[in-house]
């Protein structure tokens, strides 16, 4: 199976996505964690992506790619998401964790399911839950136990990361061609595809929130 | 060999010191690295710590005690010591690495030495140096010989972290008495062997601003 001219594209955007995300988790762990406990257990999450992250950028060199090239057509628009979708608190924190990189990796996983196999595993390796959903789940459930009303502001919160996520991804996509270009091939042809492809994303969204309760 | 009432002490000091030291680092990275590779050079360094939190952690557990709880007499001075010690600059934070952690550590080591030996061979591998010395070393100086005024600069940023470690290490030794006696058991007894220990930990860090240019 031939390269796609998008491949250093998608583990560039996916090498920095990981790499900023590894950074914006630690921060929320050691500023919004209410234990010591707690921040240990989102920490992880965090040192689990920077781990992604090498692996990425080590395929990047291996496939003759400069990483920090591959990764800096997309600073900007991953910096502005998290910029935009900085956690006020602990909830929201963990919300953004499981729901905002959820609907990201489901992206990515989509884009990355016509390429070259060993490709292709690598992005399924990275883009492993690694025990995000349990954790997030099971303390936004507690959450909301104890906070009924927290429900109804964590879902006007994840309504927003979705909105902010999707702005940025056009933005992305339509600055990158040979990346977008991955999506349309990997959904088949034609715009019903297409359509396809965000109910698809749009039900493991949903999914997402009903596990959580909100 | 008995187990020293300053263990869980010393293991809760330190576990919060890698814990603390890594969201710092990884925050150091994400805002000040002048490049891509720098930031993920600096990220690696992070990481690790953030393994010797882990190794640290499970071990304050295998001895029964509750982690969250040794450590936290040791958050306020050590987030204490960071927010005084902030970098405003890649080669402050690359100094900071390197010797604000250097003078910490040979205190660390140094409690260390007389206590049991499983819990000082941790104590060493989680003090090992993991390419600090060289990453940060060969940094500094390739930016004092590219700006030769920062040297001047930067030994005056190296005697502030200096004297903040000794300050925030002074409140955490007359709070923690255990702790600050398995210092002095290690030096022997009486002023004598103090004075010995910060000529020590005094040479120790000369050589390290030697070793940087500064």
């Amino acid at each position: 199976m031939k390269e796609s001219p998008g491949v250093v594209d998608l583990l560039g955007v996916l090498a920095y996505a990981e790499l900023s995300a590894y950074a914006r988790m630690t921060e929320d762990a050691a500023t919004l964690a209410p234990s010591l406990a707690d921040r240990a257990a989102l920490s992880e999450l965090a040192v689990t992506e920077y781990a992604h992250f090498r692996l990425l950028r080590d395929r990047l060199a291996g496939l003759g790619a400069d990483p920090d090239e591959a990764m800096s057509p997309f600073v900007e628009a991953l910096d502005a998401w998290h910029a935009q979708t900085k956690p006020a608190d602990w909830l929201q924190a963990l919300v953004k964790t499981y729901v905002g990189d959820g609907i990201a990796l489901d992206f990515y996983r989509e884009a990355a399911r016509h390429l070259n196999p060993s490709i292709a595993d690598l992005v399924d390796e990275v883009l492993v839950d690694g025990g995000r959903s349990q954790f997030a789940v099971e303390r936004v459930r507690a959450g909301i136990e104890a906070d009924p009303t927290a429900a109804g502001r964590l879902a006007l919160w994840a309504r927003r990361l979705v909105g902010e996520a999707l702005s940025q991804g056009q933005q992305v996509a339509s600055a990158r061609p040979e990346l977008a270009l991955l999506l349309v091939e990997s959904a088949g042809e034609g715009q019903a595809d297409i359509s396809r492809l965000f109910a698809t994303l749009t039900e493991a969204h949903g999914k997402r929130m009903a596990a959580m309760g909100i």
